[in-house]
């Protein structure tokens, strides 16, 4: 019988993370836990792209920094992000002298980071990881919807993708929340074709994951303080709360969405937050420092993606969604 | 000090392989090699993306049937491609029930699945793996230069993308040539611009790898029976060696690059070969049979991957370059 599921024997410690934000996320609900509010999408930038790298090598040093390390401590960097050949990444990693294992799981890259992350780490093949992911608002609305420049109106099932970066460093060593499990999640598609509505094309694979998860490791909802998802936003986490309600399994008040707290009401983002960046900036601050400081003892962090690209849409492609799990434990 | 290359301590075996290619690809050198050659290029499908994913699918199940086991047997796919968001995996992964950890490493992809996956082997988190990339001239050539119809000129310095995918499985158990090491490079840009001449933007990341992989593991060129780069082509094989030389090291008889000797010299592509599926076929068809039949004892497997994006040289970025090695022997 197979299992998806990957229990860590040594238990890898993240001892370092950091999160940056743009400055309408350093309004939300998050504002007082980000390490980094930026004053401006652009970063000092020629373009929201290059921002977007720059948002990424700070991440990643800042992460280094909050570690103690040094940037030569650092064996490999476990990265990915939504820009056509993850650019954002590949590029950053040219700033660092270690070597680059480049992933993709859309928005839910952090969680596939940090999963090979913590393998590496725990598998005895390297010592120190650092894990990166980001999106910025204004690169993935012009590369996957319309030019910023339309000012085109929003669907109330859409969500506003979130400027900002998210990275660990994970360890053998050192102090820090462990690692304790992972579960890679299979691609499942139920055929929505709206690319406004990633909730309702993400929450399927979700809830794959979770069922997956909590028949692997014999836990339930209860054994978690919080299981936090990554994007699905106000539609999407209803529907998985529906879809896991429909398997006997009751969501309680310790499930979240990143995506739908990461915004206040009156900051017009509809269904909430989403994009790489979401749960990575949500994990990276909120969750690793109620982790840290022992307010939260054991966290199922599950970040979701929508596979899609604008060539599969227009060739009339529905959405696939992909959900791996990780949890953390102080 | 830190150590960029992996040694395994169990050898995860390559358990089996398969190669599918275009018509073109199917009049090359390798011709005898390939395990499915088709027809046309649209492989029954409407578009040349939706055929890329279909070549994706039919590389799988011919690995997984060539390793004598059952889809049910496999524990995850590690794969990527060159298309946006690397959909040819990720939309063939929804055809499979087994979770999926997508990777992009440009055309090193089939090296660093390979690598993802005999970590996961080696580390006894897996026990079969199934690792896959691909590429598809059509696909490729719309997405990163010019419309097809166009019939633009290609310059001296540029390769053909090869329309092929290949992937092997991985395992704790069976038969088959083993994964002994595994060297992952750094992100390595030397500031070319030409978007046409990959082989110069590609050389220096594979220098790069092959000394830091020679320095890690005290061997030298005389120790392989075979050092197969990806996709260089004639030109950037030739600077590599031109590196090489300058680090005191001479790449030999036993030195080839995949994307050189794919295609006859009257099939009229320049440089040779290039794209993920330019190296991926190779190996599971020629290099993995040379293996099997021990013709090959030792054989360094190094892809080479240039991580631009048509936006990032629209904004005038100059193209990094990656490259991740590989150990097989039989």
């Amino acid at each position: 019988m197979r299992c998806d599921t990957i229990k860590f024997k040594k238990a890898p410690k993240i001892v370092g993370s950091f999160s940056i934000v743009g400055p309408k996320e350093g309004e939300g609900n998050f504002k007082d836990y980000f390490d980094y509010i930026m004053k401006n999408d652009l970063f000092g930038e020629k373009t929201f792209e290059m921002a977007e790298r720059k948002m990424v090598e700070t991440a990643i040093t800042g992460a280094i920094q909050n570690a103690k390390l040094n940037v030569k401590d650092i064996d490999i960097l476990v990265a990915g992000d939504l820009l056509n050949q993850i650019i954002s990444s590949s590029y950053a990693a040219r700033a660092f002298n270690f070597p680059y294992l480049g992933v993709y799981g859309a928005c839910s890259t952090m969680a596939e980071s940090m999963a090979v992350g913590a393998i590496l780490v725990d598998g005895g093949y390297f010592k120190n990881v650092a894990c990166c992911t980001a999106s910025h608002f204004s690169t993935a609305e012009r590369q996957y919807r319309f030019p910023l420049e339309l000012g085109n109106q929003r669907p109330p099932v859409s969500q506003w993708t979130v400027t900002g970066a998210g990275s660990c460093v994970i360890s053998c060593e050192g102090e820090g929340p462990r690692i304790t499990m992972a579960t890679f999640g299979k691609v499942i598609d139920w055929g929505i074709v709206d690319v406004n509505n990633m909730g309702a094309a993400m929450a399927p694979s979700c809830a794959s994951t979770l069922l997956a998860h909590f028949e692997n490791t014999k836990t339930s909802p209860d054994d978690y303080d919080l299981i936090a998802t990554g994007d699905l936003g106000k539609l999407g986490s209803e529907i998985l709360i529906d879809l896991m309600e429909d398997k006997g399994i009751k969501l309680g008040l310790n499930y979240c969405d990143c995506g739908q707290m990461y915004y206040k009401r009156n900051q017009n983002t509809l269904c909430g937050g989403s994009g790489c960046g979401c749960s990575a900036t949500v994990f990276n601050s909120y969750i690793m420092k109620k982790l840290k400081s022992g307010k939260l003892k054991k966290v199922l962090f599950l970040p979701t993606g929508a596979l899609l690209s604008t060539t599969a849409t227009q060739q009339g492609e529905s959405i696939p969604g992909v959900c791996h799990a990780i949890v953390c434990e102080s």
